[in-house]
């Protein structure tokens, strides 16, 4: 048999199987593995060893594997090509204020709500316990049915994203080999709305630093001096006005060498999303976009490259006044990059930019804070188009190729240090109120989750047939 | 007799007696009246007191007038018009760190150069309790070899001066009928260098206040934001950036109303005081003036007006990193004003340029701190040609005729309060270390300086007299 003779028994299984699914989510969330809290490092460790135990169980080489921080779960099954890398975390966010829960965090119930939809009310239900056990219990269903997998599988948890994921790069750098796959794939995102799926495809990369405008070798009296004497916070806010022109372009020379326009296919993509711009920026108390004028608000976010000033302090900033002239002004300076950037040169453009624009008499120090370029996934790739035709197939609606204008470190990461991509699925919904009280999953994202993850592992499999299969794969 | 008949024997007196001025200046600088620390107030208390004693000894009506701080010394001394208001202050700065002085701060010594010159060595020995007793030495000269003065007098002796003068307004206020004269005189400032006495004739006035660039309703993720969410630090930077042009010109619509040349007698007269600007940048390591190209750098001190950025700050100024774009963004800016510049035109002229500038999704708050309009006396008036007449006569040199680029509160007080311009002529040198250790007065500015009162009271005195009393004068 070819592992897609398989894969109507397996959406069969889990949806035979639902209640007890639900129950291994349950025991899973009743774990309160708090990863910013030292008191619940015991917790972390038991969901890490509940994880690895049940993988074991699915015949995986599964092992916990102690960091500085919380233990990593890794876990390898063999199967045909394409290998892949999978990612989640086990540990969640504080439950505070605990008071505003319907009920105990950690005891999850299955609520309905008056048109009979479910779901689970409990911290972690979500984000990601909810969303890392979608992916496991396709694994299952397809052990079940099958006895093997449709690609070769290894899984990698963390217990510290929810606490900045120190042990994270360490880590990776520590076991790049083991963990080397074809692609990773990530389930700790949201759907674009409640009836279309969602692939995160494009991130973009960033650069930022300070930048220290030094003059007087002393604060002065702007009575005594003030006119003759160069006032740093003058020429910083000068520079920092000189970043953007009028249009919203940023002005560093070679800025926006290695930005690739935006293709036809994507830009009708992103209009059929129906992305209201104006109503994300009335949210936030914004009635018209700052941007490159010629480009929509999502496009703003998701394709075009950016400067933003992410902090000014110089002079006297207290309550009351003080006549002075600083010695010196500070900004902190972030760049958000598309395509092929180079953050390093980027960042060198805005050193020369500085420069260039300082009177003789002052001085610039900067201190680079590193940085990393675009992620932005081939939409048209193969595995893009199993992945695209798996979720459509599931929630009979084209899937949105999102993008993201913020880093989301594990991506960059995985990126880096593995020198994998990262295709970000997931099936939590905006109202989700991950990091908030009373946290849920709907059953619908859980069950159609897992169902997605066995047609995905499906067509991943199917696609890295040999040529000439895909008869074969028809029959 | 005319009161100028006096004068040669009250300079002799006073060329006789140094011993005994010395001495008396001596058991006042043994008074620790440091007014910025409450331990010391009885202090205060003790040196207002010698000092009401002494001027009632000396045939003032004379008293020591409780605050809600420390007491002010308010004496009353009839006299021919004009009627002077002296001021002075009695308190003195802390002496930390007291092991730099070369023996206790509050046990003056007469110390002697190399070249035989002497300076008396102790804490207010120049600021200010020097200075005020070089007036009351004067007065004492006159009363001794004439009974009267030549002038009426109101002697206005303060002790919070160094700790801000909270009591000083509402002290004003409260007895600005007692206090009222023709002309203020204060002795708390310094000579040009140590062959040429100064008036200070000119001081710039000043507006000062804060505005608040509001944009998003919360902080924003610039990841997810940036590039099409309104920064408000780049919008204040680019306010900011607005307010000069690139000649060093307050771009402000109607900033400039009310500024009045540099007369021709004063350019030429600063001129002469050769004046090195290159220097005064040069101590603070700036190279360059700042202002407006076509003025020198001591005319965009005394006689140009600017604005300064005093203070800004948004977003994330701590140590690392944040990836924020702010709520809002805050500067401090003051504005130094001259000749009639109005404050309140002018805030509002700042009101409206950062308006004009605004996005239409931003709000700004402002608050202002108030002002106070330049003072600028006479230079060609009776009093002030009496005041150079009497300094060029006892020191040989043309008094400098300098302005202050900043306020000086007193001033500034008296001016709005009393309604009375007031000339600065003070004898300290620029290496009296007011305000650190070792504070030294120069025995020859102790000495001129009671001289150069003696001469001055008997010149505004004369130049008071009838038309035609100048013949008189001259037998």
């Amino acid at each position: 048999m070819t592992y897609l003779d398989g894969q109507s028994e397996a959406l069969a299984f889990l949806d035979d199987q639902l209640d007890d699914c639900l129950e291994r989510l349950f025991a899973l969330l009743r774990v309160p593995s708090i990863s910013t809290d030292p008191k619940y490092a015991p917790e972390c460790g038991r969901a890490a060893q509940i994880l690895s135990d049940e993988l074991a169980s699915l015949g995986f080489r599964s092992r916990v594997q102690p960091t500085g921080g919380h233990p990593m779960v890794v876990a390898h099954h063999d199967g045909p090509a394409p290998h892949i890398l999978f990612y989640g975390h086990y540990d969640v966010q504080p439950v505070d204020p605990v008071e505003l829960w319907r009920g105990d965090p950690f005891e999850p119930k299955l609520e309905q709500r008056g048109d009979g939809s479910k779901f689970i009310n409990a911290r972690g239900a979500s984000d990601d316990k909810g969303q890392l056990r979608t992916f496991i219990e396709a694994c299952r269903a397809w052990k079940a049915v099958s006895g093997a997998l449709p690609c070769r599988v290894t899984i990698f948890l963390e217990g510290e994203e929810e606490s900045g994921s120190p042990s994270l790069e360490p880590f990776l750098r520590a076991h790049s080999d083991e963990l080397q796959a074809d692609l990773a794939v990530i389930c700790d995102t949201s759907m674009w709305d409640v009836a279309t799926p969602a692939i995160t495809f494009s991130l973009r990369g960033n650069v930022a630093g300070e930048v220290r405008i030094h003059g007087p070798s002393r604060d002065l009296h702007s009575g005594l001096y003030g006119g003759a004497a160069r006032n740093p916070l003058q020429v910083l806010a000068e520079i920092l006005a000189s970043l953007r022109d009028e249009q919203g372009r940023v002005t560093l020379e070679d800025f926006y060498d290695g930005v690739r326009p935006i293709s036809a296919e994507m830009k009708a993509a992103w209009e059929r999303l129906a992305f209201d711009g104006d109503a994300y920026l009335r949210d936030v108390g914004l009635q018209r976009p700052a941007g490159e004028e010629e480009f929509s608000v999502l496009e703003q976010i998701w394709a075009r490259p950016t400067v933003e000033i992410n902090g000014v302090s110089g002079g006297y900033t207290g309550e009351g006044f003080k006549t002075v002239i600083p010695s010196e002004a500070i900004a902190k300076v972030s760049f958000r990059l598309v395509g092929d950037q180079d953050p390093k040169r980027i960042w060198s453009s805005f050193e020369r930019h500085v420069r260039a624009r300082l009177p003789s008499d002052c001085t610039a120090m900067f201190r680079e804070r590193g940085g990393s370029r675009a992620i932005l996934l081939d939409s048209a790739s193969n595995e893009m188009g199993a992945v695209r035709a798996a979720l459509a197939s599931e929630w009979g609606a084209e899937p949105a190729m999102v993008g993201s204008g913020g880093s989301i470190p594990v991506v960059n990461a995985i990126r880096d240090i593995l020198g994998l991509n990262a295709v970000m699925v997931g099936f939590a919904l905006n109202d989700d109120n991950i990091h908030s009280p009373n946290e849920k999953y709907d059953l619908r994202s859980f069950h159609k989750g897992a169902r997605s993850w066995v047609r995905i592992l499906s067509a991943l499999g199917a696609q890295a047939l040999p040529a000439g299969a895909e008869d074969l794969q028809a029959v």
